[in-house]
């Protein structure tokens, strides 16, 4: 299978070298509008460059398409892409409104589109094997879902920033579409708070650095994300999901496995630095569970209707955390 | 020092159990309108009995008093007490509704009552430890506390609920306390919401088996409490102060440090049962500052203003679980 | 049960503060030639001061013995108390020589002694949970059992290792008895090695500061034992014992559960500073347990024999790092 | 750069996987007896079969070499590519016998051979930290090195066992190469004991399944080898080093970090279940730097030196073991 790869960003980048490992594909095209990106994105992937996103949509040359390009470009991409009936990687958001994400995903369904939201976290082994347990009635009646993620050790540009929709809907995302596939149900109500602490430039971009979000689910089960947009110490997640027989808990990940003791301290080894070091294997096995969705394979993906119900409880957040009061998730869009 | 202990319940015995082990105290009177309890627990400390509270508040067989009887006591007795002038260690809550409470406190104060309040969570090393790294700026600017509270392995009877308050007045009212004295300042909203989850009784009482809260401090630091009234697997409570230099935290305390390998499981010691087990050492700690409060030698206990504080959280979390909004701190009380 | 202390340093101190503890004791007299340290232990205990040792042994104002004073009285004591009957608890080593031990050792069953021998780690609830598991065959057939033990933090007197009679027969017995109980077979074939690397003290008391221990048992199973006189970071001790079905560990001890993150580092809690700090509660179960002993209520104690055995492996491990040969019990003493 | 791999069994498809990762090479050609062997192994790699071994060591095909026959075939095949340059990375042990290894060596030393011998365990993360800690004196002067090897969950064949040269020579050495490589110095005598436990066929092989090795190393420093040749849990590797400013520790490795608690256990993730697992990062690195050291940039691998050392601590164990003493280094071989 030859995969077209739309973007030629950090995150392009990530799923390029990626592809290169996958048994069954190649990179087949690469388009970015900057062509030195794509030049040398290709030139690594051992791949062609395409002159514009349509020859690598409707031409020949790519079988499935991985779209890692700016949000704004997601919904016509992937109806174009639907229009020829080829499988699609999106990153999320959907769109840059809810608005346009819930039409959106009504029009790709009558098309037919089959589309894979990047929610890469889902793929983490820790992270599936904990909602495998759950799944299972390991814990019993699920009572209190806790998510904690951290990180990374940095701050991001203003730029970024403004273009990235704020905390609840960038980075907390995953953590909300975490909730509910673990939880295995919706939400019904959503009260999050935000904080600038860590740093100036989020009271800038109008942002948020810290935030913490609270859900109840349809059956009355409880969820806390706790989400921190820099952490000097790395890159730290961390689920437990709680409930009526025990307790599954999908622990820090640290680097490596060295410990030293000194006077006055028990020293540990390093977490790592940011989400491409924490979450290496959830990347790698999202790929490979896009080629095999997209070789007919495999159905249990993040879908359209997962990038929505994430969205909606994000605004969710957002509204909550921005008007100070508690959301019932049936005030926002639906 | 000879103490006078009032109430021969569970919580009592422990304090006579905790007092004999004392440098410089002994337990001098022991009353419980059950005047069996009463003989044993004045026996096995070697005390004498009182015929009625004003004996040991009023007499002089007493120097300092532990007030471990019913809630609506706790404000009659503190009067008594600081008319005499003796000190006293009253369990929480002061009283039944906030509006008592802070009446109280305001006669209390009036009459110059030394009093510690039994937030014995306090005493316990690791929060007491994770305080000092907060309080030092080891962690820099805190962001969020979190705090898990669960257990104990078992359900109270529907008797106990009826007279406690309900989930958050109850047994949250520590991790309110803990969570202000960590921050060291005060709450300004609080979103909670609960839900019975784990037993059919919780229903019967009209209170909650599963809480959660959020916390916005003054400075925008933001607190997360997560509280099971029971957990199959033991008593666990943890706390973690996130910052901007770094995370400090409180760990989960198990009974032993055995761990056993067999095929497919890595197990590890087993958790304290209940809180006696589990905080078995901040009781004991607690006994020995009251004894050094009452000596005048230690002043840094929780204090009556303390005690109203996380009453008027306890309050306002309750306030907010029910009617599914978030509530402002100046909304109550105040 | 009034019990006689005999001797007046560290660890006698520590006995008298755990024997007031006890349920059904208290410190009757106590003996040291100094009586100024005398003097102070028994105002501290409530005791009275004895004269001489025979006052506490053959007068009525004991009913049991604490033997906490110079290896070289430990014979002439016991044997006293055993013409008289009374009950002794008593530090190892048994006598300065293996030779004098294992005489004094049939004397003493010949005078039917009553004796329980000092090997406080045994009471470790770690190192006794796993002795239980090992002995219930949860692991197994033992195959491996490795014991580590190094600290405290500090260097010991030239004059206190000078009559210490080296590592093996100070520090190490201990081990070498937790080897044989756990194992629940004795060793047949001792190879040790000692070096001086930590302090020059060592060597000038002809002593080491590091040593390993390996050990056949009977049946085949071995045994390492890794001996650090001196560890900057703490008293660390741990057992592991591995089977055909499994393993189970008794580990480190920390002294609190605290944990910080910051920058390149996860700092746990620090360890006890020195046995005293590591196996507080051991000493005071091993107290709990003379109590039981001398009562006749409990005879799962470290006997005579035990001693003997424990002195006698010492006896093996010290000739085997000497001369640096590999060495059969059989060899030894017996 | 191409390379060729000589042998097409468990260990040579593993590489020849790790192969088809690197950067800058691709697997040339193929050669096992089993012609079925070769030809499956070189589909997957995309590498042709070769006739015979000279065909990859004289012929044009490949510029570098990996031998993953059985140990017999070692040292001619390594003296064959001596003789054309051709860089090689060699499975351990150098030989059947510690003598032919020996004149192998020099003769290879004369011809200029470059040879890189297989001792993957090096290049795991958590060792190769552990070495740096030691290196740098981070943890002072070294006394102590405690190398602990437990697993894979299940038993070699007889077959196997025969032709292996027994513990210490074949699982072992990978352990006795770390001691030294760790210590930075070479033994000067060795002390091991071995037993039949865990399984009968290990006494039809007359092999051992449980050693211990004690060393002493010039300095003084000594070191503690467990090794356990099956783990009903899993492959349990674990290095300590403890020395007068502290100790660094490479721990256990986890599959994943999941957690379950459930009354009466704290359940972990389990462990690898065998080398390959366990070591995948170790075998994966191992053959970059055969990579690096066959492009003449990376020269800090293990050398013939080594090879030859760690056969000869091998042999010194064994003989301890067999005859039941203390063995001096320069005793053996040399």
């Amino acid at each position: 299978m030859r995969i077209g790869l739309i973007g030629a960003g950090r995150i392009a980048r990530m799923h390029a070298q990626n592809l290169l490992e996958l048994r069954h594909s190649s990179l087949g095209q690469v388009f970015d509008p900057s062509a030195d990106r794509a030049q040398e994105l290709a030139e690594r992937g051992g791949a062609r460059i395409a002159g514009d996103v349509s020859e690598i949509i409707a031409g020949t040359g790519c079988d499935a398409i991985v779209i890692a390009s700016p949000t704004e470009t997601h919904i016509p991409l992937m109806l174009a892409a639907a229009k020829v009936g080829k499988p699609v990687y999106c990153e999320k958001p959907l769109a840059k409104t809810l608005d346009q994400a819930q039409r959106a995903v009504d029009e790709l369904e009558r098309l037919g589109a089959r589309v894979m939201i990047g929610f890469n976290r889902r793929f983490d082994e820790g992270h599936a094997l904990l909602r495998g347990k759950v799944g299972v009635g390991e814990i019993g009646r699920l009572q209190t879902l806790q998510i904690t993620t951290r990180g990374p050790n940095g701050v991001p540009t203003l730029a970024y920033l403004v273009g990235s929709g704020g905390l609840f809907r960038d980075k907390c995302i995953h953590y909300l579409d975490l909730a509910r596939w673990i939880a295995g149900e919706e939400p019904v109500a959503v009260a999050a708070m935000g904080s600038v602490l860590a740093d100036e430039v989020f009271n800038e971009a109008s942002d948020f650095d810290t935030g913490i979000v609270s859900l109840r689910f349809a059956s009355g089960a409880l969820c806390q994300i706790d989400v921190g947009r820099r952490a000097v110490y790395g890159y730290d997640d961390r689920i437990e999901a709680f409930g009526t027989k025990g307790l599954a808990k999908s622990g820090r990940v640290r680097r490596d496995s060295l410990t030293t003791l000194v006077p006055g301290a028990v020293t540990q080894s390093r977490f790592p630095q940011d989400s491409t070091e924490r979450y290496r294997q959830s990347w790698m096995s999202a790929m490979a569970a896009f080629e095999g969705f997209a070789m007919g394979l495999n159905t249990d993906v993040p879908t359209l209707r997962d990038g929505l119900a994430a969205q909606r409880l994000a605004e969710a957040a957002t509204i909550s955390a921005m008007e100070g009061r508690l959301v019932r998730l049936e005030e926002v869009g639906g």
